[in-house]
């Protein structure tokens, strides 16, 4: 930590449209200094009095206006910011930074308000150092920003530069502990409090409030109880008088995060309760001071025998969930993985959000790259994080709309695992900084290109406007490059147990964890029919219930995902499954070799320290790529029999 | 260590044929004080003058006799020992101890001595509990007897009960921590010393003398000097110096375990100079002291590449080690594997031990049960070691006359991992006290059978005769057992990377290791041949490279370790292969249920605690004996197509 941190997307150039302009900001309030301290940062003029300014930032609050909106106004001397908070203005600022110089010219009118109003993100740092998962659970930056072995970090000012960029794309929300809690962890929630405290006033003035993840088991862990069951008086009891503390100490505390019988966590199914008792039990503690419990719907059998074919980890949420569609308490939101599995680099929309149109849905997704390369490899996931969001699970809906209310479903959101540590480039690969920033600004805006999102990123990351189109090249396609040299055609996994990184064709195989490829001499994939397989197509609305349950009509790209064919199977490609595979293998590498030449190019246009960190990691991606690919292609090779059409190298 | 130990098979009745005797122990030191507080626990009568005894245990030095044989002579009257040294006093104490009643009836003499002068137990365990392998590194017994958590002990009884223990089977050398020597272990061969005085003196009355495993890098890590060049004048200094604060501090110290130049440990590769100039280095600094270097020849690329199929792992140890032959110091042993690879159930000789006729050779074993079932499994080994002692690699000469020195080889010995730790039962599993029994009785006399070695062990271990037939039941066979469900035809490994306990076929096949078995849709095994394969066969005299290279002569149950076959090849037994494996997959799990019937009819017989700690453990051997049966017959019959002729289940 002793390194100054890298500046990520707020360098001082990314500012430089403000320099010399006369500013003035009009308004109170923490968030509303923050703005003013920007103001003052990108050296521009603050003016205080009446007079002509060439920007006007102006917070006037409106208890009937949306807080995080802002109207921009350009006249021919003075662009003009509207806000009803301080949140907005912050966000209007920014916004106008984005704009940079054309922020000043013409006459035009914006107004702007978030496609989404919980934009959140999760930490799964923990207090103590993990025996297995370190600091950072699924981690791949370092340390944690908040926790350094045991403690709240004395010196909060790399936060505190953590909770500018963060205010600067939008995030309105952080959760601060791990969703696995530990001994000390669930501390957080009681005698540590002082520190939680500590944290929530550094990230109030960056219009982002705190969360903490809590333990099912508190009442018990923490509160000495006999039980944790939901409908018992004395957790009700606990709960609420233990929440009432926490607002005591910070009023505009979020909210909790459950991960509750899941994995090993506590929950109330020990009790015979169902997760609408759990989650309503402390939505009913957090009600009268405006908190949110989310829910995680992470819920499965972890111990599953593989032996079981009939028994399908997919189906699992929505098996759980969606039978308690309208039983949740308003300020409950079911926090649903995007897809029914894991993070997986594709996998199928989760039925879970088609399915619930009485509940309060989440959407989440994963920056910190678990199943996407561990931050070695460039990956840039807004591609598929758009994907997602503009699914339309049937053919009225988009899943922004869902999460964002504009169908009949009640208000969720859009929450993400971030990927950022102590490492001085935050992210440990600076170009997964631009996760980092597009999780940001899609939770903000959805429609949003990919591409327009990575300019944004580049234009405010980078002096050199030379190297745009070069990152371009390197990042636009890296989501399909990394698809194309791992887990061919959706089946997911493939990887390392445990650590998740690089290839183990069978290594989750024979496991108890659910997440199986099936693969014999004569073919590959999951039989998830309702026809012949596990029925999870029948959890999907029309059209996708016979969109993926028949062959003819399935996605390539979701193939294996829900049927098991034989390797000759032919693909619209006209390629046959198994040369699929090897002509993706093979492409995914080269694809990345094309990449480190790519980036080879931009020598002097970036800065060195971020020139050599990435050159670094290029050479690991290509050594993982080839790995994959060898490892894929000869797995499949030995077990088909079927030779390259190519002629190529397999093992 | 709190709980008190299991006396093992020295509780009080198996010294009870001593109970009421009158018996004169004759000479000095401290073995024969030890020899003599046996006597009196044993409840006879220790007599003091020179009248009439039952038992008459004679120890009268003589330069020129072996210190550790001993004659014993039973006359109408009484029963005399006689020895040289004390240590041979107590072997032959123990050996009327075993004999029994026997000891005392008829007239006969005896003449006995051990067939190896080396019986040494190689302890790894680390001072600092390590972060991976803990404790213990390849422990299944608890903590380490000697450390704990950073320290030796204060309280060493438990370690002399230990030595009790291996003084009563003839175990003459322990080395004292692990052959992968970090930090603190290095240590003890300097500031930690005092320490390893303090457990010299607990093993010296027990005929013990200790050892250190070092590190070749100590002249750097510990000596400061800038490098450990075993040709560089200030590195002979310092191990020079060094040895001699040994050897002031511990006269009969026994000398040097070192693994040098492999799975990461420094080595004299690293200054261009090989395994002789390394070991000579050591045994030089020793020589004056009459100290010996055990050089490990465990020597292999660990970072292998699993797509070049021509490096053969299997070669490494021959290809090092065979042309150094004639050039190690007399005071120098080369500690082999008995295997090639490692302590696999099922491997053949290692060629290194028929290929060095000029030097003194160990064999080593493993005691615990690393690739074995981790001490949950029942698994007496001790038909596997006499197997390999009994091996003739020519047809002059066994292995157990090769380290024996009745070739023309000079005096080695047998090695082995010890299996204990701080557990109550010594060994986590009660019946693996029978391997640690039974290396150390095997070191003793080759000749034994493993039910004899088995039947000494129960008939001293339970005092009810009446656990005998069971218990040759459930042991006799439970190495085949083992080998049966686990990887088949010496093909060897599939075990979980990492613990090496439970199946992954594939676990093993794309990594580093060099541990491979090439199974694809048609056949399974590793070419080994000098026709077309990796040449390893060429390493082993006549008649071997010629039996193995040939699939007509080539033994099946090491069919897969010299050979890649169809899986419809036919064994001697008429099956195919991919029959054998299922069906020897299917056996191998009956047969652990019909030990764990049989043992479930010694309640009663075994003391409870035993009999629930065995009951406890066969339920963890059932289970994952059937993971093993179907993990490995659904990998195969998944990538072959061939389904069982006997119609049983397959997943």
């Amino acid at each position: 930590m002793n390194e100054s941190p890298d500046p990520a997307w707020l360098p001082p150039f990314a500012l430089r449209a403000l320099g010399s302009r006369r500013v003035r900001v009009t308004g109170d309030g923490p968030v509303v200094a923050t703005v003013r301290a920007e103001v003052l940062a990108a050296s521009a003029e603050l003016v205080e009095d009446a007079g002509p300014v060439d920007l006007d930032l102006v917070c006037e609050p409106d208890p009937d206006g949306d807080p995080e909106a802002f109207v921009v106004e350009r006249s021919t001397t003075t662009t003009t910011v509207r806000a009803t908070s301080g949140a907005g203005l912050l966000y209007g600022f920014h916004h106008v930074v984005r704009k940079g110089g054309a922020a000043f010219t013409g006459t035009w009118t914006e107004e702007v308000a978030p496609r989404q109003s919980i934009r959140m993100l999760d930490h799964w740092d923990n207090v103590d150092v993990h025996p297995v998962m370190g600091q950072v659970e699924r981690g791949y930056a370092g340390g944690s920003l908040f926790y350094d072995n045991g403690v709240v970090r004395a010196d909060l000012s790399r936060v505190a530069a953590y909770a500018r960029l963060l205010g600067s794309i939008g995030i309105n929300r952080v959760s601060l502990n791990n969703v696995n809690v530990h001994r000390t962890e669930a501390r957080l929630l009681t005698d540590l409090l002082p520190d939680v405290v500590r944290l929530a006033a550094v990230f109030r003035p960056h219009g982002i409030r705190v969360s903490l993840s809590v333990s099912f088991a508190a009442p018990m862990t923490l509160g000495g109880l006999g039980t944790s069951d939901p409908l018992d008086p004395e957790v009700r009891d606990w709960w609420e008088r233990t929440t009432a503390a926490v607002y005591a100490a910070i009023p505009d505390f979020a909210g909790y995060v459950v991960k509750a019988d899941s994995e090993g966590q506590p929950g109330p199914f020990a009790y015979g309760r169902d997760h609408a008792d759990g989650a309503n039990l402390l939505a009913r503690a957090l009600k009268p001071f405006g908190g949110t419990v989310f829910w995680r719907a992470f819920v499965y059998n972890h111990r599953q025998d593989w032996r079981d074919r009939s028994t399908d980890r997919a189906r699992a949420a929505h098996d759980h969930f969606a039978p308690l569609d309208g039983r949740f308490d308003d300020n409950v939101v079911l926090q649903v993985k995007a897809g029914p599995l894991d993070f997986q680099p594709r996998e199928p929309l989760s039925p879970v959000i088609a399915s619930m149109p009485r509940t309060r849905l989440a959407v989440e997704f994963q920056v910190t790259q678990e199943y996407t390369g561990h931050q070695k490899h460039v990956c840039y996931l807004v591609p598929l994080w758009r994907e997602m969001l503009a699914f339309r699970p049937d053919e009225d809906r988009a899943v922004a709309d869902i999460a964002g209310g504009r169908t009949s479903a009640p208000t969720g959101g859009v929450v993400a695992v971030s990927n950022v540590g102590d490492d001085r480039f935050w992210t440990g690969h600076p170009l997964a900084q631009a996760n980092l920033y597009g999780f940001g600004r899609l939770a903000w805006d959805d429609r949003l290109t990919s591409e327009q999102v990575l300019d944004e990123w580049i234009g405010l990351t980078f002096a050199d406007p030379g190297v745009r189109e070069g990152l371009h090249q390197v990042m636009d396609g890296s989501w399909l490059t990394y698809e194309r040299y791992t887990a061919p055609l959706g089946v997911g996994f493939m990887v390392r147990p445990g650590h998740h990184y690089g290839p183990d064709v069978d290594g989750y195989e024979y496991s108890p964890w659910g997440t199986y490829h099936f693969a014999d001499r004569d073919g590959v994939g999951v039989d998830r029919t309702r026809a012949t397989g596990t029925g999870f197509t029948g959890q999907f609305p029309e059209p996708w219930r016979n969109v993926y349950e028949s062959l003819e009509t399935c996605p390539d790209e979701l193939l294996l995902f829900f049927h098991h064919v034989p390797y000759g199977h032919v693909l619209r490609s006209g390629a046959t499954v198994v040369q699929h595979i090897y002509d993706t293998h093979f492409d995914g590498n080269d694809e990345v070799e094309k990449m480190a030449a790519t980036w080879a190019g931009q020598e002097g246009r970036v800065p060195a320290a971020t020139f050599d960190r990435v050159t670094d990691l290029l050479r690991e991606q290509l050594r993982c790529a080839a790995e994959w690919r060898d490892q894929v292609n000869t797995y499949f090779r030995r077990k088909s029999g079927v030779p390259d059409g190519r002629g190529r190298r397999i093992y």
